[in-house]
């Protein structure tokens, strides 16, 4: 039985998300087709610009408020030795997050982001802390190789703590999220959500994660094989795929998705584990695909094949494999500076340059 | 007859320049395989660090100050109507950049660097601005398919003037600097000096620069080739090629590169023209190019080429074709990030972060 006032959450958000603003797509790019520069040379820069202004709705967008989600949660798959790294790494991390030393508040600081760090399921009780959100579904999810990783209830609740989480932190200011997220064999759950979704072989779509060794490989292929084939997750119902073998953090970051997309705010995606997270909230709602920004092509193999099936391009490639959200974090940096050109840049006329000779 | 004065600072500079710094490379590598993420998993971001480290020999290198050199200058092949644009526009866009109004200076204030605005040989007076270091070789080149574009002298003075004005910018401090340009009808010289070392047949290497049609494409692929077989520019020597079909900014940005290896500065490449600068560079001391970072590969079909040519990867491709340093002030947000993760994540030892089991 699901909870009707947790669904009701959730079905506000997803009733909330309505289509891009497309004519104002069109006035955008007219107006960047005036700027001191030959029309469209600054390529996907233009793009985004024109997206942002789809998006937010707004002639003259500003990237003022930029919002790391960084979510973190563990899985019951760990026992399987599917990863390289101990469960233990989960809480480690997210305390190093807290003490602002791992590698997404680097970037974030650098993208002039602040990192929003939530524990939706890490598997040991954490400190307090003043900036830890602790939003616990459970003690880790269930060991998805021998049954569903958590209940169709857990699955509603953690999209709609990410619903929640976005939704306080809106109150401070959002003008652009990112999603990230840290989980000690995350890349075998997400790798799991990939093949129901897209289709593809098991082996196709799963890689070395954090670094294991190719017999590893070989022993995370099958504990996936298994867990699609006792759980028999249903592609055509997101929730349902998301209990059996989802995460948490993925669920709650798939929240975040629905309701920046149900606020006009664009979300800029990271790697594989994310790209899983964007793979749940299409799957609820399609429209939320034209509200995301896709960063980086990961090395984890499975990511291109969650692009592909999205259909979305990234914008760059640089063999990141961490997560965290610190590929989008840099992805921020290239959607401000898109924004910047279309709002900052002089025209033409302004500048007295003449035109394009008549050809 | 060469001017040996000038000359001298020429040889000086390139004797100067020596290899980068493999050993502290290989203990940043170290350094970073320490830091509270999977071995490699930053990819490039890591080898962009290791990079710089290596260039700037100093273990904990500082990205502070950022420079971006915009050169400008005019081209007599304009005159058979190669480029999309009047000639005009290049003394018009110097005025846009002093005015802060281009697509460099949105995109150099978002990296938190400066432009350095020189005219080598804009083809009319320019109004003195305090911003503007004027240092015409000439008043723009002649047309290089009726004859040599400039002298043999002029060529290692535009060289040299880069050298210059790298090293008076010096006196302000510059830890990374990338270079730019401005000049109509650049890309018709840029695909002259790509075809000469990179022994790619014309048509393979000229693109349609600002956005010419079909047609002016062939017109200008056939200017090209008169050039070529006009002047017979010898590809064993480059100051030979810069004069017989490049341009003075060309030789200017050349100057940029040699100067900043000297001093053990990285130089950030924007697209094909500067490219073609790197060319110059490169052929006049090989060493250069491991001070070289590409930041992206143009639309312009001959900078892949040229890319291959110098064994080097761009960061990233945003189907951008702008020039003026558009492309290289992102590839500087790139390297800042970069080099950030190598002096400011936490260790494991540090954050009390567990390693990787031994598998």
């Amino acid at each position: 039985m699901e909870n009707k006032i947790v669904m009701e959450i959730l079905n506000n958000t997803v009733n909330n998300i309505s289509d891009i603003d497309r004519a104002l797509m069109l006035k955008a790019q007219k107006r960047l087709d005036n700027l001191t520069k030959p029309v469209k040379s600054l390529g996907r820069l233009e793009e985004l610009a024109k997206l942002i202004v789809g998006i937010s709705g707004k002639d003259d967008p500003e990237i003022k408020n930029k919002v790391i989600f960084t979510f973190a949660s563990d899985h019951g798959v760990a026992a399987e030795n599917v990863s390289a790294f101990p469960q233990e790494v989960t809480a480690q991390m997210v305390y190093n997050f807290l003490r602002g030393g791992a590698a997404v508040n680097i970037l974030a600081d650098h993208a002039g982001a602040r990192v929003v760090i939530a524990d939706l399921g890490v598997a040991s009780i954490l400190t307090p802390h003043p900036r830890l959100i602790e939003r616990k579904i459970n003690m880790g999810t269930k060991n998805m190789a021998k049954g569903p990783a958590m209940t169709r209830a857990e699955a509603i609740r953690s999209i709609e703590t990410g619903i929640d989480i976005f939704e306080r932190e809106l109150k401070l200011g959002i003008d652009i999220c990112a999603i990230g997220e840290m989980g000690i064999a995350n890349t075998t759950a997400s790798s799991a959500l990939a093949a129901v979704f897209t289709k593809k072989k098991i082996e196709e779509i799963t890689g070395k994660g954090t670094g294991i060794c190719d017999v590893s490989l070989k022993k995370k292929i099958s504990v996936i094989k298994r867990a699609l084939k006792i759980n028999l997750p249903d592609p055509k119902d997101p929730i349902d795929t998301l209990s059996k073998v989802g995460g948490f953090e993925i669920g709650a970051l798939a929240g975040i998705i629905l309701s920046a997309a149900s606020h006009r705010i664009p979300v800029v995606l990271d790697g594989f584990i994310s790209g899983a997270a964007a793979l749940i909230a299409y799957n609820i709602e399609p429209k939320t695909k034209n509200y995301m920004i896709p960063s980086h092509c990961s090395v984890e193999t499975g990511h291109k094949h969650i692009l592909k099936y999205l259909g979305i391009k990234p914008l760059f490639d640089l063999s990141l494999r961490l997560g965290e959200g610190t590929g989008a974090a840099i992805g921020i940096t290239l959607v401000e500076a898109a924004v910047k050109i279309l709002t900052q840049m002089a025209t033409f006329k302004n500048a007295g340059v003449s035109q394009k000779n008549e050809k």
